[in-house]
């Protein structure tokens, strides 16, 4: 898959900031005259948004290799219809979460596997990889602390801790295309980290 | 996986008569004393139901590739909930379409491509395979008489046959799993050929 476009995601367990940092990237890059743009996973396409209501629904039981195959289904269509359009007209794409997010949740986290989610991945990107892949990195402590209830934090915190540990042994594994970030800051502080990360690989 | 209930899958173009076989099926069985798990893709799952309703709507512009993932969420979620339990209680499993499905409508009758479905099918499914594949045969312009108007039977009726010309070259190409019924015939007759295929196996 060939293009000139450039393609950076945001990783990170849930309140890492993602969101937040993909906005105030995506309006510093436009500001410089680039052409972005911006989507996330699950929900930026018709489609997702549709699968986004699915997988929040817990009363459908969905299976942790169902689910794995549910986020498979929305990134493919983001893909088609978002990300591989924008790239082969040589724009930026700011993605909140791609790939990545299968591996560490559902592969290691969700115990679905780490290998079977990697091959399930590489088949159904057709190997595409991102140029970029900024790890906002937080202990989930912090990071819930920042939008859920205390018994929330209690029974989410164990598992993204693990997601945490994953995300951070990939980008060991990969630190070519990982930049980690030390997201346990305020949001200008991460942002400074964050351009300046974009702005030496393309530059 | 290992197991010692039995697993049979019909296949087949739309209107082939999958349904009244799989029924007429599942009361010979029970009739005879075994027990059935009788189950259809997509929707034998509540999440498949959900699935249905997002496969049907055309404004979703669901990309082909996008498509061929929800089928396998689907179908995994029919494993898992489904099939995988069923067989471990060594009941008889009848199932509407299985993987064979995808590959002939998606991978090649959508040209998504056989191999690329053919990994994606052997992955998700964590290599189980049916051990009996009825395929049931019959002319598009003849399955499609039983249910659809003139303008359907013309616009589906030549990707219908990229789909019947797959199936049959699948069948040839695994002769021990397939085996092929003339599906032009009355439902008595289909059914004689389907009961004694099956019991052959099972004895």
């Amino acid at each position: 898959m060939t293009h000139r476009g450039f393609f950076v995601t945001f990783e990170g367990i849930d309140g890492c900031g993602k969101s937040t940092q993909a906005d105030l990237l995506t309006t510093a890059l436009e500001e410089r005259g680039h052409r972005v743009t911006h989507t996330f996973e699950p929900g930026g396409t018709t489609l997702g948004k549709r699968l986004r209501t699915i997988l929040v629904h817990d009363e459908l039981a969905v299976s942790p290799f169902a689910e794995v195959l549910l986020f498979a289904a929305d990134r493919r269509q983001d893909i088609d219809e978002i990300i591989l359009p924008a790239l082969h007209q040589e724009q930026i794409i700011v993605a909140e979460r791609f790939a990545d997010s299968s591996i560490a949740y559902q592969g290691i986290g969700g115990g679905v596997g780490k290998e079977r989610v990697e091959s399930l991945m590489n088949l159904i990107t057709s190997g595409l990889i991102p140029d970029l892949t900024l790890l906002l990195d937080i202990a989930p402590d912090k990071s819930l602390a920042r939008k859920a209830s205390l018994d929330k934090i209690e029974q989410r915190g164990s598992f993204l801790t693990l997601v945490r540990r994953a995300y951070l042994d990939m980008a060991a594994q990969q630190p070519a295309r990982f930049v980690i970030i030390n997201a346990a800051r305020t949001r200008e502080d991460v942002f400074q980290d964050v351009l300046a990360a974009v702005l030496k690989r393309l530059s």
